[in-house]
């Protein structure tokens, strides 16, 4: 792909176009409604414009999914706690203002059934954690890192997946509290 | 419904078969394929039959689901680390050997799109955390408690959804050990 410079602006409109609306579409309509015809005519362009971009379909789900690792997060400050607790709650925005909640367990749902799918779940966690996990880099490494990044990461999705409910701040608060003291940085 | 001694042997049976087959079929043919005509084919039962027990089709699958609540659980000692880590090291086991990842994810995929299903999964994750719960009641309570329980259940599940693999003995190690440190219990 070509440095972001160099592309024409319509081109990364259109791009972006598509890309919104794929998303819209499987979050509205399911995994079955995204094909390069239905997309096209849900974002007003023609089929011929958007199988030139994406011949296949599973690489218009894989760029549409990865449109979430530019969403907003928070400005790290440095501390801690706060910067943890004000990741986590970025991520419970993410999942209620964009509807992420939805798109990720279709997108876990679908990559436990279909092989390739699997790669683009895993881009999509490797760049969501990638914050949480930053943050806790500097105090923890291995198994202990590992627990401690799929523990808060993992209290916000189970809470959404299987409570069907974000997370309050003060389970977030405790969550990040509970982790810290336990690598006795509280 | 009448209490388990006074049910025909038979009738349990034909339930439990029918129950199985239910999930199995879940499992391998996806959420739309679990009708009772298909079901009922599937379970060599009679349509008429499968119709009897389960006039509408939401109750099949509520009743499939509350099948997981009887699955084995860690039998406590009384010592929280060894039974945390047990009981983590059962619901892991459950996920693989009896492929309640893929029926979880698929429960909770529908749950997200389909009201009458939210208090199934509802119902499956309270069964699902209640031990864990228990364990950490004996050390924890209000948020604190939330916290600790949706963590070490949410490792698990972000884990098998996001990650597709279960963690390793390393993992849940850490995070049981994070998680009494961070209760001053480690």
């Amino acid at each position: 792909m070509l440095p972001m410079t160099e592309v024409d602006p319509r081109v990364t409109r259109t791009r972006n176009d598509v890309l919104n609306t794929t998303i819209s579409v499987l979050i509205d309509e399911g995994w079955d409604a995204v094909t390069q015809p239905h997309i096209a005519r849900v974002a007003g362009y023609s089929k011929a414009t958007v199988y030139a971009h994406w011949p296949d379909r599973v690489g218009l789900l894989r760029d549409a999914f990865a449109r979430y690792g530019d969403m907003p997060h928070h400005e790290p400050t440095g501390e801690l706690r706060t910067d943890l607790i004000g990741e986590l709650t970025s991520f419970r925005s993410a999942m209620i203002d964009h509807r992420l909640d939805r798109a990720m367990v279709v997108l876990a749902e679908r990559a436990s059934a279909v092989p390739e799918i699997v790669d683009i779940r895993d881009a999509f966690t490797r760049d969501g954690e990638r914050p949480v996990r930053k943050i806790l880099a500097a105090v923890a490494d291995g198994a202990e890192l590992e627990a401690a990044v799929r523990m808060l990461c993992g209290m916000v999705v189970h809470s959404v997946f299987m409570h069907g409910a974000a997370p309050s701040d003060a389970v977030i608060t405790a969550a990040v509290d509970l982790t810290l003291q336990g690598l006795q940085r509280g």
